[in-house]
């Protein structure tokens, strides 16, 4: 970072590197416009990157403020993929509103959904839940919906990749459909997101890239072998069978309750007020 | 089976245990009682399992006739687990139309949801489709919706463990949603099942049992390890996780386009008329 601060060039360098690792998740992209901009007007890179770290645990710790309400006794919620504290900071952003409805003294349940390919769900959720105290079980995705039609959740919250300007929100593939099934049964479905998510740019979610990964991630899975003690690899897919790996999905406004941001929760249609409003 | 016949007490008591196995599937029943009631007649009970057996496979052709009429060239299909002639005999069910179709030179292309937790559709209908020649790539389920959002699937269909009086159908895990959000995007979504499917004795799907399986189908994931050239297993969620393994879910008939059995395409409302109608 010290060379990064003395040579522009290679500042740069580093943020198009950066930039191309990714095309869904919007705080990327703004993480790295905002050290770059003020890099630019004289600021240490490093104070800058401490400086957004420090604005995302304000801004996660008022989602979960906010989204806390949502939250009563007795309550079945429901997750997908991570967007907790192993993958935002400190207290993640969908489940922000679960840790501080945790320490308000608030006793609820969690289906984690696994989230294949990668089992975010499965392998980082289920994880974050377990450490905070906070009753959970993990399900295959396609389990969600029969559990939405039997009445066993009462409430779902996701994190999102971006949200474009009329609401749509990109999230993990599998968002979309939980979506559609949550609204035919009348299930609540919010969004946490801080404002930051926010693409002023996509003027709905057909604006927005969506990534497609390595077919491995679908043809085999990763995970602890304990037969020999190491991480272990498997295959579950002929060889020969063609695979396609779309590793996100854009859920139209219309399906989304609200979305929870650091300044307040929004209807989706409207949270293009969020980013006027003051925190 | 020639001490089953001999012995009248270990017949009965054969069919307690195949009775046993599994729950939800209708046509397990339907075999286990057409046997105990030929044999009780006076026939060999092996002449009357090789009887069913050729019905089956009869049906499912039948099948394969009806349902290939549904099957366009270009047509871009999708289909969950495995209804294909690993599940059942030589046609299968919901693959019946493609293999009919496939032979009648219609050139079309499948989408094959993996079907978390075991995987039958990509180690089972992808081994099976790959086997046929005919075009195919394997999805994660989760990305079933945002293809059927983003205009990427024309046709379902899937197969059945049970239809209920009414026309709800009980299949694996992750029917039911695959169903409501292609009826939210107007995709015609159709059910194969022969007609000893139909259970006279369940009014609506309410009455269907639903297995519910071990939960590390769930937690652990078994596979081809090609470091160590055998099977393995590897965990994918903490081991202190619990986990739900619901096997079954119900599409009710309103989600379903038709059931296409040896007699024809019904609509799912009227499905009760099969079993009166002459095959």
């Amino acid at each position: 970072m010290a060379l990064a601060q003395a040579e522009g060039v290679d500042l740069q360098e580093a943020a198009a590197v950066l930039k191309a690792t990714r095309p869904t998740a919007q705080d990327l992209f703004y993480g790295i416009q905002r050290v770059l901009k003020e890099v630019e007007g004289g600021r240490p890179a490093l104070d800058v990157a401490q400086e957004i770290a420090d604005d995302y645990e304000t801004a996660c710790r008022a989602i979960g403020e906010h989204g806390a309400h949502l939250i009563e006794d007795g309550m079945r919620l429901n997750t997908h993929c991570n967007a907790g504290w192993l993958a935002t900071v400190d207290w993640g952003t969908a489940t922000a509103p679960m840790y501080v409805a945790k320490r308000r003294g608030r006793d609820f349940f969690v289906w984690v959904d696994e989230t294949r390919p990668r089992c975010q769900g499965s392998r980082l959720t289920a994880f974050e839940l377990g450490h905070e105290g906070i009753r959970h079980a993990v399900i295959a995705d396609n389990a969600t919906g029969a559990l939405m039609a039997r009445g066993e959740i009462d409430l779902v919250i996701v994190g999102t990749d971006r949200v474009a300007r009329n609401g749509d929100v990109a999230n993990k593939i599998g968002t979309y459909s939980s979506a559609v099934v949550a609204k035919e049964n009348g299930i609540p479905f919010y969004v946490a997101a801080p404002t930051a998510t926010i693409d002023a740019g996509s003027a709905t979610g057909a604006d927005i890239p969506i990534e497609e990964r390595d077919p491995e991630e679908v043809s085999c899975m990763f995970g602890w072998d304990a037969v020999s003690d190491r991480e272990g690899i498997v295959r579950i897919a002929p060889e020969g069978s063609p695979v396609r790996n779309i590793a996100f999905d854009v859920t139209p406004a219309r399906f989304v309750t609200g979305i929870i941001t650091e300044k307040g929760i929004f209807e989706a249609e409207k949270i293009a007020d969020a980013l006027d409003k003051q925190g």
